[in-house]
This record gives structure tokens, sequence and C-alpha cells, in this order.
């Protein structure tokens, strides 16, 4: 009988895994310039916890343990939920902010897809302790920077950026607080759908004809200065000064437009949210992130700001591909050691061993005559052959092929 | 409510988070110098390729996935088992032999002990396609030079090797071959026992007074000349010239001891076992590694022969603290950017902007005065404060203190 790995994971084979490698040095790098810390959580939580604060559709994702002692446990669906519950564990003697990343993965049970697995990785930062918009542009710029150190252009993709305040201010102000959660889950669907959809969508909500249409100018607004024309409320000027305080520290600001249909879900967000996608709208999104300010004291913290953002591997690995960005991963040894003759493997071995100090050796384990072994150091492409023969070894010496050029010569071994 | 990380688990903070990274990329970079290249396979894996030839002890501690669709699925328990799935779909078209590692994480509900966790990381190897003993003597020779580039010395651990074919052809010709895995499953268990109960275990094989004595003989040989004064059966014989071929290529001869009671359990192994312990004997065993030739065939793949073995991180850890080899790790960034004014905050976002390119780089996000500034900077460590003043930046220059020394300087920005 053979076996598959399980529907919706994926294998990472000898190239895959460099290549994952590659890209999450550099994010990890990109983290680490910024003074983020790596942390790590269990892959599984209670589901007491899991499942505390997650909307019903996550809740039906959560792949659940069998149970073996009293307690029930389910596999992470996102790695804020656990990091939250790291940080309330050491909050009173951690120093604030604390800034940490992960580069991990996590389950959930859901159909596969282009970009979607049922188990996926993800590079995401959490700042806990900051409830100022500089905090939330910090992690905006780390995001865009952890992009770009991986060889994205800036016309590669958009910063879609919103604040919940904000939508949900102007929002109540036009249809009113009932109708608000069933408002922002019309528009949190607008991608998705045609725009005669999304007014079906709107009008299943009951609001005037004249109420979709003010919702439908309000979606449009692109820049900060159009908001003036409005009268907004407490919540949405509050919003509206946090927006304006997190653009003024981006970076990048030609990147990053205003779009008030960037919800994120109804789940924790309180404050900026957003969202990357690739310019050409091809993939899903790349990053989304956001302030959670309720999440730490509804996990029983002291109450603690937060914001930060994920970026999914598969559809990264999607974008960098279509953009030619993949990094190029060395599969070649630099040395394949040969033996002419048996009486000499040992030493050919120990010759490995002195090279292996620097340098990325193989030698035969298979018991083949030097032909076989020349054949074989082609097949994996050794860029130079070491051959360990009886006379020259007589006189600490080996002879050198190197792959490429043909060019041989003999060298004394401690040359080497 | 409060919430904690379940039983056995462990949470990876910062400082252990870049420890573990640490330690983690010496076993990549000697793993990497042998040309071993770096596989992962999905955290759960069909139920039935977990119990297909695993013992009883362990299908009893395999996380169970609860049931969504047709299939069952379980946690991985080791990365042997799912390694030899993925190398099986891939047979045809690898090239042979794969040397493959892994540093990763696996689950087993056990009771959780020193060293001993339900969510545990492994670093491991696995080489598919030699039947050499070369193989097995490369596997151990990665195995010690692993340890020795963690800072571990000759002294400070010793290889427990034996051979599956030789223990047993010799214990069949004592005991028969009905009483032989009876007689193994004592004999895996003698490092747990007294004297005394390692006779009553065999005891309770039934064999006679006589027999359990030539047992123990047999098992304090240490010496290959030693296995000369015995009548080997054919078994016995390939065994013992399989360890004399595998002590032949070991470069580490004076830490390697013949162990005739080193068994490996009763799980897969074919041929040469062996075992890692501190020298001092007072943790549970680091690395464990053998011969398994019959597993790739039994997933259904071609037959093929295999060898490898695996570390345990927690083990390790604990050996590595006792013997102070735990590597320093860098919690303090090289710079923290100061704002003396509000007006100038920007400009300070700036300048970590470009500092950033090669500097790990703190900016206050919390909105503080430049007293509070400096009193962060002290308590995160930061090595350098670069104070951007409105005067300063006129002419394009900051003040930078060096937080050790406590000397200042006014430098041009551009000369950063």
């Amino acid at each position: 009988m053979k076996y598959q790995n399980p529907k919706g994971t994926v294998d990472f084979y000898p190239k895959d895994m460099m290549e994952r490698n590659a890209i999450f040095n550099k994010l990890r790098d990109t983290a680490v310039k910024y003074n983020y810390k790596e942390v790590e959580s269990p892959a599984f939580e209670s589901l007491k916890l899991l499942t505390a604060k997650s909307g019903d559709e996550i809740k039906e994702q959560i792949f659940v343990l069998e149970k073996k002692g009293k307690e029930e446990f389910g596999l992470r669906f996102d790695l804020t939920v656990p990091v939250a519950r790291m940080f309330v564990e050491k909050q009173k003697s951690l120093t604030k902010p604390a800034k940490w990343f992960y580069l991990t993965r996590m389950w959930r049970y859901e159909q596969p897809q282009s970009g979607r697995l049922r188990e996926f990785y993800q590079f995401g930062v959490e700042v806990f302790g900051s409830a100022k918009p500089e905090a939330d542009a910090e992690v905006i710029n780390l995001a865009i920077d952890s992009l770009m150190s991986l060889g994205l252009k800036e016309d590669d993709f958009v910063v879609k950026i919103n604040n919940r305040k904000l939508i949900q201010g102007i929002l109540t102000q036009i249809v009113g607080k009932e109708k608000l959660d069933k408002v922002l889950r019309a528009i949190d669907k607008k991608g998705k759908l045609s725009e005669k959809e999304f007014i079906e969508e709107l009008e299943k909500t009951k609001m005037g004809l004249a109420q979709v249409e003010e919702v439908r100018d309000i979606l449009e607004i692109e820049k900060i200065e159009d908001f003036s024309k409005l009268k907004l409320n407490k919540e949405a000027f509050e919003g509206l000064e946090e927006l304006k305080g997190v653009l003024e520290f981006i970076y990048f600001k030609e990147l990053v437009k205003i779009s008030l249909s960037t919800v994120r879900g109804l789940a924790y967000y309180t404050g900026t949210v957003f969202e990357i996608f690739d310019q050409g709208g091809k993939f899903r999104s790349i990053c989304g992130g956001g302030r959670y300010d309720k999440m730490i004291e509804q996990f029983g913290g002291q109450p603690e700001p937060a914001t930060g953002f994920a970026i999914g591997y598969s559809t990264l690995y999607l974008l960098l591909a279509e953009k030619d960005c993949l990094p190029v991963v060395e599969l070649c040894p630099d040395y394949f050691v040969a033996y002419a003759t048996k009486d000499v493997k040992q030493a050919a071995f120990d010759i490995c061993r002195k090279l292996r100090e620097k340098y990325v050796v193989e030698i035969d384990l298979t018991d083949k005559n030097l032909k076989n072994q020349f054949n074989y150091a082609n097949k994996i492409g050794a860029k130079k052959v070491i051959v360990v023969g009886p006379d020259e070894l007589k006189e600490n010496k080996v002879n050198i092929k190197d792959m490429k050029t043909g060019a041989q010569e003999t060298i004394a071994i401690d040359k080497l």
C-alpha cells in the first residue's frame, strides 16, 4: 500500500525547503532589523482559548484533537491568539511595547484552493503595548519592507488601509447602530461581489435606497481631504485622526491607498486595518493586519493595546514566482571526494572531514568504482572532484578536477 | 479567565527562540556540510500510515484528530515515518542515495518528564539508498560533528553502538528463535534496571540459569577481538562484519563503545543501532539511530536500504546548559533613535529606515518625552542612542551617545 500526504498539505522536498528557508531568512532578517523578537507557541492549544473570541466560521475550521485527558485541545488556526496568550502570561514582567514575530504554521479545515491550504505557514508580527498610530505605521512599514527584501518592487503590490472606528462611525450615522454589523458584513464581502450583487447585499440589511447610495459613495473615498466634506461623529473623527497619524509615519506613501471597504471581517479589529494585494489583483490577499486593542483583556490580561499583521506563505510564493523573485538555491556540493581504489577509501573519508570545516562535501556511500563515482558526481552537479589515489596519497597529494572547465591539477592535501 | 499552554508543551519566548535558532543553525550547517538536504512534512498524516508499522506503545501515544472528512489523521510521532513516505512518493525520480535532514517538531501523548515532552523538537537525518557500513558511519560522524559544532567536547558524551544482526544471531544461538523477541525486550530495558532486576527479567523468559549467565557475559563484550572467541552463526557473522565496517569509517573512534545491550526497542531496526549519552549518564539518550532496511518496502516502495538518527532538542538543551555550551544570544539593539521634540519625530522615523539597512534599530512607539525615551533605551540595552533634535536636524546632523562609555558626538546624517 502507498500513502500520500493529507489533502490540503504540502511536502517540502529539498528545493522547496531551501527556497522556504531563503525566503524565511529574508523575512526574519527584516523583522530583526526592526528589533522584533521571534517567538513560537505549541501547535495545539486548549479549545477554550481557541474558541473564546473566534467567529463561528473559524470554530468549524478548527482541527480538534480526540480527548486523551480532561482538557480538550485543537490545532491553532492563527498565531495571534496563541501569541496573545503568551503575552498575557508574562504581561507583568515584559518590557512594553513587546514586539514579537513568528514564522510558523497553523491549520484550518477549509476547502483547499490556490493559495489556501489546510496546513499553511505565515510570517507575522504583533506589537503589544502601544495605542499610537506610530505602532500601526511601523508594522505596515515592516510588512512592506519584508516584501521588498524579497525583491518585489513598488509597482508589484498595493496596501489598502482603513480604520474601523472611521468606517463604523460613518456607517452608524447613516444606518444606525442596530444595522451596523450586517452592513459591515456586506462590505466585507464587497471584493468578491459584482456591483449589482453588492447593492443587493446592502439592500438585504433593509436600509433605504438613499442610504445605499450614501454608503456606496462613502466607500469610494480615497483622499483624506474628502472626509472634510462629511460631518463626522466622535468615533469617526477619532478613526480619521488615527488614520492620518498612521499615514504620517508610513515610509511608502505612494503604495498605500485609503480603502473604506477594507474591514477585515468582524473578528477582533478595533482601529487600523490593512491588507496587501498584488497590483494585478490576481491572487488572494498577501498580507492582512490591524489593531486589536481588546483581545489581551478578553484573554485575562490587563487592558493592553495591540497591532500586527500576517503574511501567508503560499500566496506570497505564488506572487514571488510570478514576479520572478524566487530565491536561487544552491543544490550542488562544492566537492565530491572520490577514491581510486578501495584501500584509500578511509583516507578519502578523512579528507572529507577536513574539507567539511568549510565546504559542502559529498563522498560515495555505496562502494562504487571510480568511473561510477564520477558519473554520480556529475549527476549531483559537484563543482569539483577530488580523486584520492594510492600513488598521490604516498606523497600526501590528491588530484582535483574542476567539473565545469575540466581543468585538473595535483595539489598537496594540506593545501586543500 | 487566564489560559495556559497545554501540559507537556513549551512556549518559546524571545530568548528561548534565539537560543533555539542559534542551535538549529549550527545543526543545519553541519548537515549541509555533509551535503544533506532539509525536508519538512505535514504535522499530521493518515492514521493508517502512522499505525502501519508502529508498536502498540506508540499507537497509544498518537494524538488523533477528530474526523472531519472520510479519512482519519493523527499528529506525527516521529519524522522517520513521514520522511520515508515522502521518499516512497518520489523514489523513482530521486538520485540515490537521498540524504535528507529535518529540524522540526512532533507529538506524543506521554507523561511529561525532564527531557520528555508531548510536543518536542528533533534534528534528524535519513539516508535512503545505501546498504553499506559507510552510510551508517557517515550518519554517526554527522551526529557527533553536530554535537561538537555546539561546543561539546569529546569527554562530554559517549556513543554506544551495536548491530541487530550480531546480537540477534548470538541470542538465537543461546535461547532459540522463539524466545528471541522476549529476550531482546528484556535487554532493551536493561539500562533502567538494577543487575538483580535484569536477571529476573531474563529469567521470566524461562531460559535456563546457564543461559542467563551466557547472555550476561555476551552483553559485557566491548572489543571486536572478543567475538573471535565465539562461534557465530551466519546472521551474527554478517552483523559483526557490518559493525567492523562501520567502525572503520568513524572519525571519532575513541568516543564509540561497542554495547551489545543497545538494541533500540523492537521497532524497525535491521542492522547498525546506536545511541549517544552524556558521559555522566545524567540525562536520557541525546541521540538514537540505526539502519532500517525494510521500512521503504513496507510503505509501498521498492526495497531500499536506509539509515539515520534523531537528536532530541530538550535533552540536548539540558546537556548544553550543564556543559556551559548554550549559545550567547544578542537581545539588545544596535541603535535606539530618539526624537528631542515631536516635530522631528517623522525625521527620526526616516533615520531608522536608513539605519535598518544594516543595523537593528528601535524607536519609541508610545509618544514618550526625551527623558523617558532614554530610560527605555537603557532598559532594552540599546548600544547607542541617536538623538534627533530640531537644531542639529537643520544642519543634517544628529547626536550619538555610546551607552556603554557615555561618549557623545555630533555627526552628519549621511555619515551614519
